[in-house]
């Protein structure tokens, strides 16, 4: 089965190369270690727990670009002044079934874990619930917030916008527009929730960077470059672009998810988006949005687990193309890792580890404990 | 710019290859055609009206798919007793924020039709509103639902699931999921709405039945066969799979898709799914799902629609790739289509014309005029 790489809908966050050489974390300390670290930065004690906690999660299910490797980058942003280490997060509006929040430019992690506690709320009385958000800012892997509502036997929606953009509109050259993700996650009974995670495009940056490391090229349909043609040398990758997903259907779907994360509730969007690599101080203003569907408010919730186990069962039980060993679910391999991660601990690359090793001494901070 | 078509976001639906002969038909003359076949063959007065008119709609913003070209496969149906012409469309479970509708297998456009009105209005209370269907029936192109919301200040966006089978699960042969399309509708000031309508799939199957007349290969990325090697045959489509958008996430999205249209709502998906143009007796049980975002809960109404025209506009001014005359917005090709048609009357390829005269004079209602 050429050309078709068997991974889930889930991995597209991992924007690392994990090294042939790591050392393995505990989850709690990990925990520990990012809430430390985040509280000697100035964060108050619960707002640097929460955060720590997410972050750690991150790791655990596998979406290591959106994990600790981000320590250093937030911290660099809270330094240069980027970032409210105190924000006043408050409801600009609100209606039964949605409420708009301005994040006043704290942690995305949490203005985005308020935001998923009110659309929970609100999805119990009125069926479903929507929380959108400004002056946000990046808050990690969308499916640490889409899986938010699945304890409370809700699904869960969850739409944002990119914190730069690497997309221009179909046929065009400016980039405009971010890979705004969408995930959304569905209970089941007995077989793990359906979780899809991803981009709007094809590839992450991430695997370009992979394919650059080994020498590899890229297969056809990864990225183009300024003429529409294929690009498939990743050293090249700064003279193209990534493709969108079906192509003008990945730009539609890109414009959309930041009409509704970000244009809707007052948020950057299009040229008013700042890279926030390139960019510590500006504030960002990003937007995002959740949504609740409380299953009881459709009937009985346990009879529509079952019928997810059942589609996911018919699934899995498809006759196979040649060489592949098995059908995956969206989110399935997540589970197995956040199950083994969390009964193994968690491979950090030594590059990483060393360079927490150097900010743990330089902010005089307990060293993160590996085995 | 080679391999890149640019074709805009709402044209999916097009499954139909126009002829180089064609006649024209004034859109209330076919609204007026359809009107009264659908009453010539049993249905209600207004209910005929309501579907003639979504009919001719989708006509006019050239989604000839899902037009009047459907008119004899739904006789077909009606004929054969798979399509009950006097529903009793109940409200199966009620929250301030969502509704059920059980469309007791109505016409698809009735129960959508009762299900947007809905939406809507409880979109009014609570910010956001949702309506999903069972026991529905095929109801047109996605984005007319998606657009019902736009008149009252609202977005809107609809999920449905397909009437046929057509994508294996990734890595997979058996054909489990429907190329389910998403739809989202979102208003501007001075622009078009931003209309996005989208199956999850690269190609419709109505693009490669015209590459098989023309004689012509498919792109890569089109179709896969069972190996899992691209299949750039058309003529041998029935040997291979549509390929989804983005392959697995594509996958990913036609099954969330499912779950929140069709599984949510104790409707037909995996499995369950008949193929409805070979099964014209056996009850669909298509699944819908609309939701309506009331643009006023969120704050100043114009405010809204003018950043999205500040967007459009950024877009739209982009630096193009060699040889791209324009950069189009999602839904924007349709907006002109419908102004043209409306105006110059709908083109109609002469297969068709001569099908729906033979079935005027075998049901003895008033011919098409055309002209």
């Amino acid at each position: 089965m050429a050309n078709i790489p068997i991974v889930p809908a889930d991995t597209d966050q991992a924007a690392i190369t994990k090294a042939a050489t790591s050392s393995r974390v505990a989850f709690t300390e990990l925990q520990r270690f990012i809430t430390e670290a985040l509280q000697q930065l100035g964060l108050p004690e619960s707002d640097a727990a929460t955060t720590g906690r997410l972050m750690a999660e991150a790791e655990l299910q596998g979406s290591d670009g959106h994990g600790v490797i981000r320590l250093v980058p937030y911290a660099r942003r809270i330094r240069a002044g980027g970032l409210n280490l105190t924000p006043n997060i408050t409801v600009v509006q609100e209606r039964p079934g949605m409420a708009l929040l301005d994040g006043d430019n704290g942690m995305g992690h949490l203005v985005m874990t308020r935001a998923a506690e009110m659309a929970i709320e609100k999805a119990r009385v009125c069926g479903i619930g929507w929380v959108g958000t400004r002056m946000s800012n990046h808050a990690g892997p969308a499916s640490l917030y889409a899986r938010m509502p699945l304890a409370h036997n809700m699904i869960g929606l969850y739409f944002a916008v990119g914190n730069a953009n690497h997309l221009p509109p179909w046929g065009g050259l400016d980039m405009l527009l971010s890979t705004n993700p969408i995930a959304v996650a569905v209970p089941a009974l007995h077989e793990s929730p359906v979780v899809l995670d991803m981009a709007t495009t094809v590839a992450a940056y991430g695997k370009v960077k992979a394919k650059a490391q080994k020498g590899e090229s890229m297969p056809e349909g990864w990225m183009m470059d300024r003429q529409g043609q294929p690009l498939l040398d990743p050293k090249r990758a700064d003279e193209g672009f990534l493709m969108p997903i079906g192509g003008y259907k990945g730009y539609g779907l890109a414009l959309i998810v930041g009409l509704l994360a970000g244009t809707l509730n007052g948020a950057a969007m299009g040229k008013a988006v700042i890279d926030f690599n390139k960019d510590q101080v500006s504030t960002t203003n990003t937007g995002q949005a959740i949504m609740a569907i409380d299953l009881a408010a459709w009937g009985d919730v346990n009879a529509f687990k079952a019928r997810v186990d059942t589609l996911v069962q018919e699934l899995r039980a498809s006759e196979r193309m040649p060489g592949v060993e098995r059908i995956w679910l969206p989110g399935e391999q997540s589970q197995t890792r956040r199950e083994a991660n969390l009964r193994d601990g968690i491979a950090l690359p030594l590059a990483l580890l060393e360079q927490l090793a150097a900010y743990a001494l330089d902010a005089d901070i307990t060293p993160l404990a590996t085995f």
